[in-house]
């Protein structure tokens, strides 16, 4: 590896004095740092880089982390699936509401469908009022705007926008005189009745990319002329000024705003540049129109449409003024989708380690007993299932002795008390909240205390139990007793326990740990 | 006035068959426009430009539209006031909670302080939970984040962001990695009595200006450099990449991203960039922490702090870990504010306009009665005060003869109905709604109505208005009559009518026009 800018190196450092475990937050201002930095030393090996600081600090870097590919926020054209509506002649990306609330799995294919297409319909959802805040708030917050919470998409008596009308609409995004403008729409199908009313899609980004390919001129001008944006009633008077087209520092497309019917007279611009806007602002619109790039199809009842409000053009037909058609919508952000997306994909990435613990590692020696680890924590976790224990407890059970992972247990047999029940905790406290990890925490405290509450319950235990006992202190004396009885978790880590004390049945058939998998997904959610 | 382009010009075409008069949104597709758009005539005179198309439509425009000064959405550095700490030597600005919700020119003035100088401190906001969020409200919608719908700053015992510590934290922008960004932050104390824990703001934009000033190239790199924020805890994994100033696309400051906290890895850029980057970054943070830019202050029960987080830095020292202090903080939105601020101006310069009315026109005759149409209002609205009527019904009768404005009264007394109830109603209606406006309809239907149900109604008109009762249709027959019963404003229309006959007295005592300014602009607003 070339030597890192040193300023850049020592931001990245990784101890627990510069970044909070926790969350990652840096615990050092950038302007701490001396003027002078320098490396003193480094050392590299084994994957690992070590540099002492000129001011003192040791730093030590997985060379894994340095080197990681750039990761980015994941809203630029990059990455992103841009489309043509002949792409979805197989059907458009989606879900079945019912799927999506119960699988992660469906939860993670639609949100990242609107990620790399911009959208994703949910078929199914219960044509009720408000329904539509459901589905926004299944991955994230709702944005009340001068429309409301929610609005209705129908024929009104005195309209404020041409929405609440049967006219055709052509493709544009909502609300370009917000800002922050918001980034996700959903409209969600009660009724639709009416002959027309079609809705359309037409991917933003692809069609400011046919601009930039087509006319690069056009497209540069559409990203440098600040356009002003004005909506006004009696209840509001909004305004932002912004490009139609939206680049990053590195010129990716970013952001679309697209709306003929809202924009203000252009002013103060320099003496050429309305010609050359209005010629850019026209081929524009007439790429957004071509045929081959509209996607068009019926929203029926239980439909809820969501998309990208800074790439996609939506669009209607014209409708029947007296047919029955009735959309609810609502916005909210995408910077939350994106969040439950990376939420629902560490999740799957966590069960999918602990599924290889149970099956690697697990099939190993148990302490000297007749079951291997994994069959002992699939037992447990069984136990509590049939007793009827809440999916918290299920959870603590099966995975109780997750401590014992990485050799552990070893230790433990060889006199050593490795504090698995706190290592395992800790673990554990990356995915679960304390309903989870406190009673496996207090498991092993639990025996100590059982043994001095319950007599007959210490002549119960195996050898191996017996022996473990000793290495973990023995018995509880009377105040470390009453200490661990007022402990919030403590019934929890005892009921546990008895499930632990009987696991440890040879050739018992339970249910694989995939059995457990939506119970825990739930847990992390 | 040169030429301009014809695309531009004709896309500011007012006519009501391009623009809805409603809300100003444009009714046709700038692709519809044809592609050899020209201007077949113009004529010029009494500040008015016409014109004919070479499509055969024709534009009039009041050349001081096409002529008006640029407006932009007040979100760059352009017109604002970049400040240091001894600018406010005299006070913060800001206002008492009860005055900024009983006197809109207070609250006009408060959330411009928020627009010009970034914040604006409201004093004696109830020290109440949740109290911050009604202050949000007052001008605009909560956006809720993954720390809920409201966050309590305070020492929690384990915090999952260095704001629920004790500990100092340096000047920053919230949520760096959302996008968007919370625009606006509050700030609510319930309680400090902790030693230490003072606040501090930094005018951002000030801080790269003075940057943009002493090192340009600097500057440069801060705007074109996208950094990697990331946020992430058992909850959510946030991810926003932008730099830490951001420009429009003249260059201007809009927005400023500093949060050293939650600066991820920034990689994949050339080579050179990363020591380019630290260097600017770290000239920049020095910037942020000069004395003279560092407003202080304590915040005291019941204050409630408003500020711009794309502009303002805030700051705190530390402060004893028992010391109680508790705030409570909200996020909102800038365009919203900007709106509401809008609508407060449009509101005072309406009333101003209708102060204008009474003081001008007002003055002059009123159909041949012994008082002026002024007096006569005043004497409606204050009858109407005096019988306890709510405010809608005041206002409507204070203003039931704005329609005689601008010449008409003349008309109606020279034999000609100019429906000036419609009129009057009609022009109302950009500031009133329909509860106001519309018994000012029907007033001339009332008088009608109750010729024709109350006999003894008819015998005690004044004799112009048993005049212009003629001219205006005579009594009703009993189907018209039937019909205005029905409506649902009748009965105000009726109670407005009688006040209207009984405000004819020469040398009475009225209230002035300001008396009923509160109560009007509680009506728009």
């Amino acid at each position: 590896m070339n030597t890192p800018s040193p300023y850049w190196l020592r931001d990245n450092c990784p101890c627990p004095s510069c970044r909070d475990p926790r969350n990652g937050q840096k615990l050092f201002q950038i302007h701490e740092l001396p003027a002078d930095l320098a490396v003193a030393e480094r050392h590299e090996a084994d994957g690992r880089l070590e540099v002492l600081w000129s001011d003192g600090h040791r730093s030590v870097y997985r060379s894994q982390d340095l080197a990681a590919a750039p990761e980015d926020d994941g809203r630029t054209e990059r990455g992103k699936r841009l489309w043509e509506a002949a792409d979805f002649d197989n059907g458009l990306p989606g879900a079945d509401w019912a799927a999506y609330l119960a699988d992660p799995g469906e939860r993670a294919a639609v949100l990242s469908s609107v990620v790399r297409s911009g959208f994703a319909l949910l078929r199914g959802v219960p044509p009720a009022e408000r329904q539509v805040l459901a589905v926004a708030r299944s991955f994230g917050y709702v944005r009340e705007t001068n429309y409301g919470e929610l609005f209705d998409v129908r024929v009104e008596p005195d309209p404020t926008n041409l929405a609440f009308t049967s006219a055709a609409i052509a493709p544009h995004t909502d609300n370009p005189y917000r800002d922050p403008v918001p980034t996700l729409q959903l409209l969600h199908c009660l009724r639709n009745e009416a002959r027309g009313g079609d809705s359309g899609l037409v991917d933003g980004f692809r069609a400011a990319a046919l601009l930039r390919e087509e006319s690069p001129e056009d497209f540069a001008v559409l990203t440098r002329t600040p356009v002003p944006f004005v909506f006004r009633d009696r209840t509001a008077e909004l305004r932002a000024e912004r490009p139609l087209i939206g680049v990053d520092p590195r010129g990716r497309i970013r952001e679309v705003r697209f709306n003929n019917r809202s924009i203000d007279t252009l002013r103060g611009l320099p003496d050429a540049e309305p010609d050359a806007f209005y010629a850019a602002y026209r081929r524009f619109a007439a790429i957004t129109l071509r045929p081959g790039l509209r996607l068009t199809f019926r929203l029926r009842p239980g439909d809820c449409l969501v998309f990208d409000n800074t790439r996609l053009l939506h669009a209607r037909t014209a409708f029947e003024q007296d047919g029955h058609r009735h959309l609810q919508g609502c916005y909210a952000d995408l910077d939350s989708l994106h969040s439950a997306l990376a939420l629902l994909r560490r999740q799957a990435a966590a069960l999918d380690e602990l599924e290889g613990l149970f099956a690697g590692e697990g099939a190993g020696e148990y302490l000297g007993e007749a079951v291997t680890l994994a069959e002992h924590m699939l037992q447990a976790g069984a136990l509590a299932e049939a007793a009827g224990a809440p999916p918290h407890l299920v959870a603590a059970a099966l995975l109780h002795d997750v401590g014992h992972f990485h050799g552990s247990g070893t230790e433990l047999m060889a006199g050593r008390d490795n504090r698995h029940s706190h290592t395992g905790a800790d673990r554990l406290g990356r995915w679960f909240g304390p309903e989870v990890t406190e009673p496996i925490r207090l498991h092993v405290a639990a025996k100590r205390y059982l043994c001095t509450v319950e007599p007959a319950y210490r002549a119960g235990l195996s050898a191996a139990s017996e022996y473990t006992l000793q290495v973990q202190g023995g018995p509880m004396d009377e105040t470390e007793a009453a200490a661990f009885a007022a402990h919030p978790a403590a019934a929890d880590a005892v009921a546990l326990r008895r499930w632990d004390d009987h696991a440890k049945r040879p050739a018992t058939t339970t249910p694989p740990f995939a059995h457990f998998r939506p119970l825990l997904a739930a847990l992390m959610g």
